[in-house]
Order: structure tokens, then C-alpha cells, then sequence
């Protein structure tokens, strides 16, 4: 086809698509500190639960119903239920469900929820050719390295633009980690890199309905069958990343080609994750903590409390001002709602954004007695929080950075108790106590056998 | 998450995605004057005899053993071949290998191959539901009206950008046409294109690698799971394609709305679609096309020929100037190899390019007598081309709309001989005859079972 050819000034790019694959190819196992061999762990178990308690969720019935249309074999676990469907819906599925309340895991500096497209498809692989829990480790680590560093690169304008940036990027890192975990050659891996590179998933448009879960969960199944497709010989640019009309200049205005190689192989994206303690948009964390600190250090019940007053940054009352919320999600709109909720029940999980919950007759009494004002001294990741008593006391802490940030990371016992408020709600005490044990020990475990064993109801 | 919002100029937009939904679900069977009517016929048979002509290409070879490895469900045909795959698989694979040799249909207003994506996704489908012949054109029809509008709306801007448009239009394109087809209410159609429009695909820095015609399937994959996932209840933004974070705005800066909307329901869009009538680029099908109709009017043999010379628009030079091609590949980008070719088979399909037919020394001796000079008068569609014989004859014809174009289409015996050169050396002469009859007759069909048993080795 005779089409003007119209070439972007960018044509000067170093050979990223090349770069990251070598990288993913030759990095040595276990190759980086203690401290990121055990951030992995951890992200690796807050997306385990996160896909497990959403298991149930309408969203991951229908989009279950449509896969088995497909009559998929029985390949691998769809996390929390009993079916198992082939290696590439596994990955979807177990990613829609791990971002379906939203809980899952956060690379601040790109807002990329990166276990998502990676660890689903990783798991899934990993059960179908029986990798190892090092094995598994390390293509995490590096899956998310590769979709967190393009994610550097093209950040903001990209998501700016109006690209859902952990779908798009996804893609990119989940190709990466399966590569490796097929031990793919660096040819193979540029290959891999290449394909996923054409699909790039999800718009924020989306937002509020289960598309958004759609998205990690289809750039899961993208990458991963890319790398198949490479160890079959399926060709793509091995510039697909850098070139003028590749992922990078299409869909992003800025390319900073330095993010993807300044220390490479030697700090790590996995590092800078974080994990959400409360089922709700992160501005109000501070104000919830804040409560549920004073609640915990004073013994405080409802009934001793005469008023709260917030004081907060202005995001707080513009995202999340509804006074009265009659439902479950609308409950995760209202700073009111979250803080009465974490006062009577010392958390703000998914369970305290039930319908039920939101209507409780003792929650809406305790809310009523919440006032929030704006504070222009106050950042957004901060909050001032004063309880009056009835008996006359009054109670202040101002938080400065929320638990969950990146300053103030949820402790492993914290992350294992959000754990068990995902999954034992659908498979039982005594099969979140052994699926934490193993999420801890992953990587020395032979198989994933045990860990998918266990989280089937 | 508290991120700033940025919205776009653009939120007065019309109700775009409904509005689509709305046609496609509405729009009477049979809705269209018989011209649109034989139309459709013609572009499925066309996309058909490509997608048969491709199967045992190395491209699908490769594919199809990815695919494998999930141990797909024998659900639907893969043309050309015995194996058998689920439903959105197979439509991947056949929307590969109809784009293999980029001898499939054009929608020239924007260059989209529209049958790939969504023939692709119908006909697998079909065979799985049990849909009859009419409601496979209806769906054809009306999911090709979709995507090369939605093309419209967003082209050439899109396209410069570096989009492949065929697949980044496609996934519409194919869960229109899927929603359809399973019959799928307003509601469920419009969250169908919603789903669909989170998943574009293709990059045009892939160009010259399988990962090309990976996009028509991936779109069509694509397209039928979104349809599938949207009648099982699932959901997405009825603001999708037109929303300022939704696809027209996040991939294109040009949004023309009225495309959509223009004699929606009147004028149909497979109306502009072309076929091919020989298996290279666009630019040198004038000049092929005056030496086929020199040798058949005059029967001429290479034997004849004294000398040829083509004048040119400077494109054809540019592009396709290779003087001593080796490879069938480097036949594609060489005038002189192509119109001997035509001159001495008549023909210049996919078999005209084997290496083998580019190495034979009668047709390196005729290539070296044509020469092509650039002539400004001459635009990018004509060529003017002069055979001086040895018997001292001066034959001369001026192309002024080549073969293929949209004034001068295809004739439905060409095109019969068009699908013979792709599925003859794949099925045989009586499984060729046996689908051509089909394939005209479809409208007819009780079901698809004798068309999908007739493209099987």
C-alpha cells in the first residue's frame, strides 16, 4: 500500500525492546537484596488474596460464564473457586479478580498496579510446566521491573492521555515474566516483548465498571500468549517498543528512554510497591488510620464518643464528601462512612463496604458525628484527626504519611491479617493460615501444587 | 486514587457507542439493496480464499502450536487444515491467515482490511451457535459498517500516529458483528463495543512481521470474547468509544462524529470494499495490469518480446525499484519481476511470488528487458505501458484505473479465479468448486456445516 510515509523525530532511541530482553533473559536468579526478595513475597500475597477474595464477585461469575463458552481445559486453578480453565483464562480471570475490589498492590510513582497483568500470569504458567517457587520469584520480579520501568518512561502524559496504565504496560511485563519462566532465548524474549507490545489494554473511561478488573487481567492473557507464540518462532519488531510508530511514541507523548536503563539490574520497581490497608481510594487512608489508631491506643467504643473532627486536604471532601451513603460503594466515596466504619471495627476492608454495613444503625449514628474541614496547612497524604469524648476527654494525632504509604508500609503481620479478611471469608481459617505460610516460603517451594491446592474452596 | 482530572475539550460528543449499538441490533435483516447484498458475498469469499491460501503458511504454523499449548476445544474449523480449536481461537487463527498475504479485502477510504477481524470472529462463532447464512451476512454487513465508520470517524490522523488500523478498528468491528449474531439486546450490544473498544490492537512498526496479521486476529479474538462477555452480564462504560478518556479520544486526534451518524442505516460502507487482484502492494497493479491485458488481447509469449516500457508515478520506483529480486518476498517490491511475471503466467497471485518463479531464468530474462521511467503527468492509480515486439509491432495501453480499484472492480469470475490461486493447491479443484458454489449461495445456507467441512484438507 503506497501510503505517505510520515517517520516522528524519535527515530533515535536505544533498542529498549532489545535492552529489557536481554535483561530478562540474563539477569542471574535471586539477583538483588534481601529486601527485595522479600517485597516480592509480599506483593506476591496481597495479590493472592486480593484475587481470591473477589472469587465470588458478580464481575468474575460473568466473565467465567463467557470463558466457558470456550470449554477451556482444565490447565490451571481459577484462584478461589473450583473450576480450572486453560493457562491464558486462568490469567484472565485470576487477574480481573485481583483487581476487582481495587485492594491490590500500587507502584506510587506510575499508579500502576503492577502484580495484577504479572503475577496471574505467572501462576497460571507456572502450573501448567510445573515451575519452581525461585522460579516464580524471580520472573515476578522481573515481569514488574519491565512493566514499571515502561511505565517511567511514558508517565504521565501517557496516563494523562487517558490510557488505564496498568493493562497497557501489563501486557509488556507479563510477556516478560512468562519468557522467562519458559527460559526463552533473548532473541525469543525480544519477540515476546514485540507481540504484547501491539496490545496495549484498557482506557480510564472505564472506571467504575468491571472493565477496569477487565484490564489487568487481559494484558495477563496478552503477555502471556505472546511469549508462547515467540518460543514458537512468531515474529514481531524487535524495535516494537522504541521505533516511531512503536508502543512507545504511539501511546505516550513523553519517552524518557533513560528510566529503562538507569540502574537497571540494580534497583528494582518491586522496591517502591505498596499495598492498600483500607478497600477505598487512598486520599482518605490518612483520616481512617488516624481514627483506628486512636480507637486502638485509647480502647475507644462508639458509644464514648461525643464528635470527630477532620481536619483534611480539600481532595478528601471533593472525591469522597457524601455525607449519607446508602450503598456499599458508595460508602468508599465517604470519609465519613470509612472513619465510622474503622472506629467501631478497628478496620476498613472490603466486609465494612458492604451494603449491610453502610446501613447499620449504629454505623450511620457514629458517622453523624464525624465533621471534616479543609485545612490548606494539611497535604493529601496527610490528616489531623481529634476525637471528643463523652467524658470530657479529647483525643488528637495528626498523621503525617498514612500506613500504606510508601514512608509507612503495612507490616507483614498487618498484610497478613488483610490477607485472612480477603480469604477466609471464602475458603476458611485454616486455608488462609496455610496458604500464608506458603506465600512466605514461596520461594523455596518445588511446585506450586500445594499453594493452588489450597486455595480451592 | 487521587489523581488531578484532566479532561479533554471533546465532552459534547454524540452517543456514539449507543448509537452503534442501537444500528446493529436494530437494523432489519436483509436491510440493504441487493448490490450491498452481493457485496457482502464477494468480500467473504474473497476473505475466505485468503485464509484457505495461507493455512499451512509458517506464520500460522507457528500460531496454531502456541494455541496448542492450551489444549483448545474442538469447537470451530481452521480453515484450511484438520485441527480443530475453540471459537475465539479459531478466530484468531483464521484472521491470521486471512492477512497472511496481504491479498485480502481494502476499504480504501482508510485502508482497513475490514473482513479479517470480523469474518473471522463470525464464522467461528456460527459454526459453534448454529447461525444460518442470512444472519452470517446480516452480522457481516453490519459489523463492517461498524469498524470502517469508526475508521472514518478517527482516519488518516489515527493511522498516522502509527495505529495499524485494521485491528485497532477491528475489535468493534467483530463484537458488532458477534452481538449480533447472538443476538444480544441494546444494552448488552453497547457494553459489548464497550468492552471491546479497551482492546485496540496493532502497531505499524510491525509491518513485515507476522505480528501484522496477528492483528486482524487478535481483533477478532477480541471482539467475540467482549460479545460473549456482555451477554453473560458483564460491564463497561456506554460512553466508550466517545468519552473524552474513551477510545476515539485517547488513540486518535481527529473525531469525526458524523461519520457515524451520516445515512447510518443507508449508505454501507463493504459498498467501498476492494479486492486485490494481485498479491503486492497497491502501487504497481496499474503497470501489472497493462502488461496482462497487452499479452491477452494480443497473446503474446515472452518468446515475442523485444523490449517494455513503463512510464510510472514516482511511488512505484520508490517502493518497488528492486531490480534483480532474489526471493519471492523481494518479488513483492519489484516492478520488473511482477509484470514479467504477469506477462508469462498471466497472473500475479501469491504463487507468482514463490522464490522459485523469481529465480527462473525465462522470467529473469524477460524482467531484464522492461524498463520504468518516472513520468509527473502520470498519477499514483495509472501507469502507461508500451510493448515493442520483435516483429516490429509497438503495442500500447494507457491503465488509467487499475484492476482491483474501486472503479474498476474485480469481476465475480476473477474473483472465482482468485479463490482457486489461493485454495486449489490447498484443498484441491473440487473442494474450491464446492466453496465458491457456497460461499455465493450463503445467504441460502441452513448453516455454515458444509462450507466448514468443504475448507478442511
Amino acid at each position: 500500500m503506497a501510503t505517505n510515509i510520515i517517520v516522528k523525530a524519535r527515530t533515535d532511541a536505544p533498542s529498549v525492546t532489545r535492552i529489557l530482553a536481554d535483561f530478562v533473559t540474563t539477569h542471574p536468579s535471586r539477583g538483588w537484596s534481601d529486601s527485595v526478595e522479600h517485597e516480592a513475597h509480599r506483593t506476591f500475597m496481597n495479590w493472592l488474596g486480593c484475587a481470591i477474595g473477589a472469587a465470588q464477585h458478580e464481575t468474575l461469575n460473568s466473565a467465567l460464564a463467557a470463558v466457558n463458552m470456550l470449554e477451556p481445559a482444565a490447565q490451571a486453578t481459577v484462584l478461589g473457586r473450583n473450576e480450572r480453565v486453560d493457562i491464558a483464562n486462568a490469567a484472565l480471570l485470576n487477574g480481573i479478580s485481583s483487581h476487582t475490589f481495587d485492594f491490590d498492590d500500587t507502584h506510587l510513582k506510575t499508579i500502576i498496579h503492577p502484580a495484577g497483568p504479572v503475577a496471574s500470569a505467572v501462576l497460571a504458567l507456572a502450573e501448567k510446566i510445573g515451575s519452581t517457587g525461585r522460579e516464580i520469584i524471580d520472573a515476578l520480579v522481573l515481569g514488574i521491573d519491565v512493566s514499571c520501568r515502561v511505565g517511567n518512561m511514558i508517565y504521565p502524559q501517557h496516563y494523562d492521555r487517558g490510557w488505564h496504565i496498568t493493562g497497557s504496560t501489563g501486557s509488556l511485563g507479563a510477556a516478560a515474566a512468562c519468557a522467562r519462566l519458559l527460559k526463552l532465548d533473548v532473541d525469543q524474549t525480544t519477540m515476546a516483548l514485540g507481540i504484547a507490545a501491539s496490545q496495549p489494554v484498557g482506557l480510564r473511561e472505564q472506571f467504575g465498571t468491571m472493565t477496569k478488573p477487565l484490564h489487568p487481567g487481559a494484558a495477563a492473557r496478552a503477555g502471556m500468549i505472546s511469549a508462547l507464540m515467540a518460543q514458537q518462532g512468531f515474529t514481531a519488531s524487535e524495535r516494537a517498543i522504541e521505533a516511531p510508530r512503536g508502543f512507545a511514541q504511539v501511546i505516550s507523548d513523553k519517552q524518557d528512554w533513560d528510566e529503562i536503563t538507569n540502574e537497571l539490574g540494580e534497583r528494582f520497581e518491586i522496591s517502591f510497591n505498596t499495598y492498600k490497608p483500607f478497600a477505598c481510594g487512598i486520599v482518605i487512608h490518612p483520616s481512617i488510620d488516624g481514627c483506628i489508631r486512636l480507637r486502638d491506643e485509647h480502647g475507644l467504643k462508639a458509644g464514648d464518643i461525643e464528635r470527630v473532627e477532620l481536619k483534611v486536604h480539600a481532595l478528601v471532601l471533593e472525591l469522597t464528601g457524601k455525607k449519607t451513603p446508602k450503598t456499599g460503594l458508595e460508602g468508599k466515596f465517604s470519609v465519613f462512612h470509612s472513619c465510622a466504619a474503622g472506629i467501631i471495627f478497628g478496620s476498613a476492608g472490603e466486609d465494612e463496604y458492604s451494603d449491610e454495613v453502610v446501613n447499620r444503625s449504629d454505623v450511620i449514628a457514629l458517622r453523624d458525628k464525624i465533621n471534616a474541614t479543609i485545612d490548606p496547612t494539611i497535604h493529601e497524604a496527610a490528616a489531623d484527626v481529634t476525637i471528643v469524648c463523652k467524658d470530657g476527654r479529647t483525643l488528637h494525632v495528626h498523621v503525617d504519611r498514612a500506613i500504606g504509604s510508601l514512608e509507612n508500609p503495612m507490616s507483614d503481620e498487618q498484610l497478613n491479617a488483610k490477607f485472612d479478611g480477603m480469604v477466609v471469608p471464602v475458603l476458611g481459617a485454616d486455608k488462609s493460615d496455610a496458604l500464608k505460610e506458603l506465600c512466605w516460603k514461596l520461594a523455596d517451594a518445588a511446585s506450586v501444587s500445594g499453594l493452588v491446592g489450597n486455595a480451592r474452596p
